[in-house]
């Protein structure tokens, strides 16, 4: 199934995407795609028995509609940095021994076609397709064999990143990772039960129609289940939690020389199964 | 005003401390202190009208009621490292020349009165007392001028940090710092009214009676309007974001030799104003 949330910023409705491709209001079922509902099993199993029966009453949601990130208010989102050995190699560091976390915060989320605003005083904003985990039941010191129960799907995400303010303002990540508008999440959340393989999708990004990250989940260090389960050895993941499992090589930071987005500049990004998401750049 | 939360973990009520001392259950009122109460000034001075007209009628919450958390689900906990200097200096790190930020993941979060649980695989449970800041009205691109418009109030917290998570086990502080439990938050929000100074507050720490800190937020390298201002130009600050200004010298990694926490151990912490909390360490 895949779970979408269209309409303007802040007042987003759910809906679902058909196999045939349309997408439906399903704010006649009366729940949002929140922490309570991604948390229960029984919630989707339930909501999917409704859709069968009141799908056909569900008004179609315009293709001109906006859509907003199909995941509202996660407590967290996580990010694993240099996840793809190729990557790593980029940007001059060295292939993690362990999963390299950092957080990007909630604020920054955005839909999968709203514009990436470029901060003030940046020079340095770059592109990182990423697959995104969402966490369904409550995970702490989960092992490898269970992580998978406590996933509830998959989304595509830009992992949006200012170098200069990740790299030289001085200690951690966050502060290059967190500008409004740098993570742009959707276009839906697909149920888990959808993607056979997690670790066998390809990815890809565009700048301006050129190619600049093509590559395959196959790649990742470390793979979904390892990264639940480790991150759940240091932190409860919470139902809607976001685990953003890194990009691969390819990023303008990682050109020779760097290459950044500017206003005017047209993002895509695509991951197989999980749709595609475009965001054109725009000036503060 | 002293805002309060009481009851169990996850159904808490709202409630305030009166200026005799009293706990009193504001459910009646009708509002948790969430981020809709306090982004809007309005809302504040709404309560304090129904208070001076309702007080009396309030039922007293019982001294040995619980404490939660006085903010329930801020979008973000940002911290300050290295933030008084010598601080910075225990820790073998220079001060730095502008913030040194970082996240602790919300689920870190538990009330004044909760015991810290040791997780597992830990060796280096550290303690850290620290005043944050709670944000009232959204904040973005603000100067510091504007800044303290944008403040809420204060709170007491202590940023428990796991020093070996933290600082070997790969890449960002975050896993030293987002554990369960790991976020003592309270006793209560004061309100930015009834701080006059937020720069002339003694804070201290004590470990099973013997006192560890002992500073005042004059020491600060950044201080409140200067962090506020400084983060805004980063991401949006929303309201109930919690910023947690830095810890002064004398935590135990810095001691020689260092000295961590154990199970059966008390830690109490205090800010001139704030009050007090007291954990009680657990092992897992």
């Amino acid at each position: 199934m895949k779970l979408i949330r269209f309409g303007k910023v802040g007042n987003e409705k759910p809906g679902v995407v058909t196999e045939s491709g349309k997408m439906l209001d399903c704010s006649a079922y009366g729940a949002d795609w929140t922490a309570a509902f991604l948390g229960e099993t029984s919630r989707l199993e339930d909501f999917k028995k409704w859709l069968a029966s009141n799908g056909d009453s569900c008004p179609e949601v315009s293709a001109s509609e906006r859509l907003g990130s199909p995941v509202p208010y996660p407590s967290k989102i996580m990010c694993v940095g240099l996840n793809y050995s190729l990557h790593a190699k980029e940007s001059g560091m060295e292939v993690p021994k362990q999963p390299v976390l950092f957080m990007k915060a909630t604020s920054a989320l955005s839909g999968p076609f709203d514009p990436i605003v470029i901060p003030k005083n940046s020079n340095a904003t770059d592109w990182e397709v990423e697959l995104a985990i969402v966490i369904g039941k409550k995970a702490s010191y989960v092992s490898e064999e269970e992580a998978m129960g406590h996933v509830f799907g998959y989304v595509l995400h830009n992992d949006v990143s200012e170098r200069e303010f990740q790299l030289q303002h001085g200690g951690q990540w966050v502060k290059g990772k967190s500008c409004d508008t740098f993570a742009p999440l959707g276009p839906y959340l697909v149920t888990k039960d959808e993607i056979k393989d997690p670790h066998q999708l390809r990815l890809w990004l565009k700048v301006n129609g050129e190619i600049m990250q093509d590559s395959n989940t196959s790649d990742l260090v470390f793979n979904v289940p390892q990264l639940v389960s480790y991150i759940s050895q240091y932190m409860s993941l919470l139902p809607g939690d976001i685990i953003s499992t890194g990009t691969p090589a390819g990023v303008g930071m990682g050109l020779k020389p760097p290459r950044y987005l500017k206003a005017g500049d047209e993002v895509e990004l695509g991951i197989e199964g999980l749709g595609v998401s475009r965001q054109r750049v725009e000036a503060m």
